[in-house]
């Protein structure tokens, strides 16, 4: 009888970083899962990945995959979305988006389960995971609104390459160990496959995640000013952001400068209205130096927040640093808490 | 004859990062050395050093050593400025001083030549050499200030670990190897040598650089902060930082937002006026991806600025990248630039 409850459920992308983290956390959160379809590209169509202790045969996708599929986790790249989801939704799958093809579109919601669950309720099919950075932040960034308003956000970031996938982290380890060696590092995927030049991410940063727009910032920039607006549901909070690529593997880190509306709080008021806030893990005593590392997120779903201070200047204005691994609560997790809320809410036929 | 010619100079901290390139600047521009002493702590006293083909031998810092000295380069940490400056000074000795030892004494001009290069006539001995993170921030907001105004400041930086001296380089690049082959970091020395925890810096980003205040900022960030008002002469002017350690071996970069007060002009007119700077570099063409990155300012006395663009709320607000060889630029060449000023202004007896 236990193959009868639960959800049949697909993972499109099933063999990249983030599908990978995607089964991880269905293990881990011991989702319904009554029958399981691993999708992909053709190239990677016929690999075994192995979930819950059942080897699985990754398919090619096609929109007859999606026959019969209650739930449809999406990371295999904005054009194959684009291609598939309405492909999906035609045949009743609830699309659970985690590219940046559906962000922005009016009839998709952008949510953060601790954020904006309930914009779930307004679903037409799709259901978009915001992107990565903006994840992180607007987690951090909700129980301050709620609280104090916002009035101002200016983000700069510090990313890891496995937002950029596995061939981004293979790249910077063969450079890193090329340039430990003395020799060339000889980039070829970052900072950003599809563009035309690529730079050396070993022992570097790069001011580049994304392809440029015309108005001089990145598409990740863009996301990042964009999606919190809409997950906030505040469309006329100034939002500005620079996104920086790192040698790092995983774990974004962030460094936050808002000005609250009213009431403006010590830090350790907004320390404790931060800490209140849903999926946040405050890691703040400088004291005995304990604040949050991209090192120390990996694997863990939570949003690290820390070195929380006052300006020392403007009485509402504050820095602080936000820490999330970017597969997990950034991709992954945030993904399958997404399915979560829908079985919630019982939207799901 | 040619011996008679040009000055006595010392190093002191010649074996060290910056040491080293102070010896290599002092080279580059021809600087009129008539005589060279090479200063140290005892464990460093009796090393070999070539300079300008001829072998000099280290010796230990005492006070006597400054007899006859003219212009003293130091950095050999704040504590031995402390010790030795005014021993220096007592001797005829100008000291330009590369430590934080001094940059806030209200006695003592903080200068870099192609902003304040003045203040250097208002020295009593000592003038002091800024904080790398500052001077390479400050080279790209004064043609600004100049020009508009400046209202406010807001930084986060992404500075390298040269900046923490040989050790720290070392232990990067020995974590680096023992991350990449499976083993454990082991740390040492970063963030701060003489703090009581060490956290690893292979592959990571660590948001503490020198120990924390009683304020929750850390001395670094303090630098920046008070450092950038004293050389700007703007003792009221707003300005917020967040320092962050990489793992990069050479180069800081940082994301810079700021206000200017009037006749707000367009990005390309900021470039403009950026640009116009001494000793400031563009490279700012998004639709070429070209920016400045760390890896490519190494051994190069340029301030590289790029990613320069109007914020999209605050019509007086910008962002850009300033990035800088923080042992060139941001400390040795300015020093040997700041010993050329006192040249130029018939400073040096």
């Amino acid at each position: 009888m236990a193959e009868e409850t639960g959800y049949s459920v697909a993972v499109l992308g099933a063999t990249g970083a983030v599908g990978e983290q995607i089964l991880r956390t269905l293990e881990m959160k011991d989702f319904p899962v009554r029958e399981l379809k691993l999708l992909s590209s053709p190239r990677s169509a016929g690999k075994k990945i192995t979930f819950r202790g059942q080897e699985y045969t990754v398919e090619e996708a096609k929109p007859e995959s999606f026959d019969g599929v209650q739930i449809g986790l999406f990371s295999a790249g904005g054009s194959i979305s684009k291609q598939l989801a309405p492909e999906a939704v035609k045949r009743g799958t609830i699309v659970i988006d985690n590219t940046s093809a559906y962000r922005m579109d009016e009839e998709v919601p952008l949510v953060v389960p601790e954020v904006n669950e309930e914009d779930v309720k307004d679903h037409k099919g799709i259901i978009a995971n915001p992107n990565c950075s903006t994840i992180q932040m607007v987690a951090a960034l909700e129980p301050v609104r709620r609280v104090y308003g916002l009035k101002k956000v200016i983000v700069s970031t510090y990313q890891a390459v496995s937002g950029a996938g596995y061939e981004a982290v293979d790249e910077m380890k063969e450079q890193s160990r090329n340039v430990l060696d003395g020799k060339s590092a000889e980039p070829e995927v970052l900072p950003v496959s599809g563009d035309e030049k690529h730079y050396q991410i070993a022992f570097n940063a790069i001011p580049q995640i994304d392809k440029f727009q015309d108005n001089g910032y990145t598409f990740e920039e863009m996301k990042m000013i964009n999606e919190t607006k809409k997950i906030l549901h505040e469309n006329d909070l100034p939002v500005a952001a620079t996104c920086v690529r790192l040698p790092v593997e995983t774990g974004h880190s962030e460094s936050v400068y808002i000005e609250v509306e009213k009431d403006a709080p010590t830090a350790a008021g907004l320390r404790e209205t931060i800490g209140s806030g849903g999926g946040i893990t405050i890691q703040d005593d400088p004291s005995r130096q304990e604040y949050p590392m991209a090192v120390n997120s990996v694997g863990l779903p939570d949003v690290f927040v820390g070195r929380i201070r006052r300006d020392l200047d403007f009485e509402n204005g504050y820095h602080f640093w936000v820490v999330s691994d970017n597969l997990m609560k950034g991709a992954a997790y945030n993904s399958v808490q997404i399915a979560e809320s829908l079985i919630q809410y019982e939207l799901i036929k």
